[in-house]
């Protein structure tokens, strides 16, 4: 089903996921382009972003966002360009951020639209390191993280659209990183290229004990965008007073472990109080989004002197945005995973 | 073993208690009372405080104080009459706050000892709703519970020294404030002598459902110390953004619970991202001991408008200490507990 100028391709929720998303929970359909009507916009996909909150949208299990309902096109962001314009402030041309979803075209009366900044060198960095993964990455770092030089930050996905700004922010706060990947070709990239201090592949049989070693005074930050196994290594390091800012879970988003553990509940409270530990979750734009120009202005400057560097992993075709979205959940991108849906 | 002025009765830990604390355990011995050489004071036991962190001070394990070695007498806040003063800064007669632990008579050297408010209106406040109890309460709910007007506000222990603190300065805030105690008499007096919205006692066979009644619009902050079935009823009630300072987990202390429940450490974490919610132990010396002086300004002022009851469980008679102690942590006493040492 290739793109088309007279044909909308969506992917619509058709049946809610156990585990893993298949085709026949998230399908491929295809129905007209629709006319804006007055006061509406017309916006065309340029690039979709794939990011693994989105799994959690698929289920029927209340959280900060309300469910996707069947019949829904996936949610996530989007750089357009506006096809065509009845609203007043935006011009045919016009490249915008929006929230259009995993569809070729989609409507708006402009609510939420943001133009890009014409001095972003590249469109799809809106979606990656100037936009939600970056401040995201940066929010929770600074805000709950709260690093301070000499400090251990422990990030994992660390090759990531998320982890790759929280480490090289931390860094920059003249703290020792530590990064966990999967793969030597990760662990390689954010030692060799993104400047941390140590790599550690959570594939590797003895990891528990690798990261051990990588933390020798402890753990004071351990941001949290993993759990399962990689939080059960992280846990025993942690240092007095540690903070964890709770970004993300993506081992947990299609289904619990099936572990034989004793309850470990207790254990983890009592530890947030012997060690004076601070855990807390946060969602960017319901926590921070009024301080996004705070955050813009720092990453921008970043990234003139070249401070922060970041990758790209660039998908081509609306049609293969599933596949790549499971290759997400398992760790395969290497960098901010993103659709190219049209020139 | 009456009280001597020729006799220091001291309570030493003999042996490491499993479960709760015996007399081989802690044992009472007896000394000569000791000497003040130049620069320090001798101090005789007036009031010894009796808190539940005393009994993790008896364990073996890692904790934010390095733990009691065998042989010490047992840790514990003290008011105190200054017998014999080689200090500068301190006359025979003076009362101070000191840290002189479960004896009749401490050496000091001046650190840390604090005269009392010759405007207190009873020397043993400044162990209770003055001193440490009523610090913690206050600043773990204002710093980290953080309450809102119309929020509500969940306290365990509701009748003791740091619960019906915490929740007298939240009903001040405007929230809604529901206490848990146990046993009848606890709960009307939470209710009907410090003003609580709502009282539920957690022996009553359905206190989960009692508890969800008693939170028509969920919790917002639930102040932690006690742990266990508590914090199990109160877990599914936790609104978005709620906020928990972890102060204490009593019911914990003499061991973990024998539980056949399956892992929820990844629900928990999980539930702290979703609900975005904020979960932080702390220590109070170590964490706001600076904050002391705004603490004690706005107690003051309460107490003198009668904006703030508390009261207190007195036992005579040092010998008396340990049994009192396995009574508070049976949630035997009713308010602070302080043994009267000497008049």
């Amino acid at each position: 089903m290739p793109q088309l100028n007279t044909v909308n391709r969506q992917f619509i929720l058709a049946r809610r996921p156990q585990g893993m998303p298949t085709h026949e929970d998230v399908k491929l359909v295809q129905s007209a382009v629709p006319s804006p009507s007055q006061g509406q916009v017309l916006l065309r996909t340029l690039y979709l972003s794939l990011d693994p909150y989105m799994r959690g949208r698929m289920d029927d299990t209340p959280s900060y966002s309300p469910p996707l309902a069947l019949g829904d096109v996936i949610v996530g962001g989007t750089v357009c360009r506006v096809e065509k314009s009845h609203h007043d402030k935006f011009r045919e041309g016009d490249l915008v951020l929006a929230y259009g979803g995993w569809q070729d075209y989609a409507l708006s009366d402009g609510s939420g639209l943001q133009k890009l900044d014409p001095a972003m060198p590249r469109p799809s960095m809106a979606l990656g390191v100037l936009g939600m993964p970056g401040f995201t990455g940066y929010m929770g770092l600074m805000d709950i993280g709260q690093p301070k030089a000499g400090e251990t930050v422990v990030v994992a996905a660390a090759s990531g659209a998320v982890g790759s700004v929280v480490g090289q922010v931390a860094k920059l706060q003249g703290c020792r990183v530590v990064g966990i990947a999967g793969g030597e070709e990760k662990c390689r990239y954010i030692k060799e290229e993104l400047g941390f201090d140590a790599a550690i592949d959570h594939r590797a049989a003895n990891f528990p004990v690798l990261l051990q070693a990588a933390c020798p005074q402890g753990i004071d930050v351990y941001y949290e965008n993993v759990g399962g196994a990689v939080f059960d290594a992280v846990f025993p390091l942690l240092n007095t007073s540690a903070r964890i800012p709770v970004c993300g879970m993506i081992s947990q988003y299609n289904g619990a472990r099936d572990t034989q553990m004793q309850d470990r509940l207790p254990l983890l409270m009592g530890t947030i109080l012997k060690k004076r530990m601070r855990v807390q979750g946060f969602i960017i734009g319901m926590d921070y989004g009024p301080r996004y120009p705070e955050f813009y202005q720092a990453m921008s400057g970043w990234l003139q002197q070249g401070k922060i560097t970041f990758r790209e992993d660039v998908v081509e075709g609306l049609e293969n945005a599933l596949d790549a979205f499971c290759g997400l959940l398992e760790g395969k991108n290497f960098g901010k995973l993103i659709v190219k849906v049209a020139e």
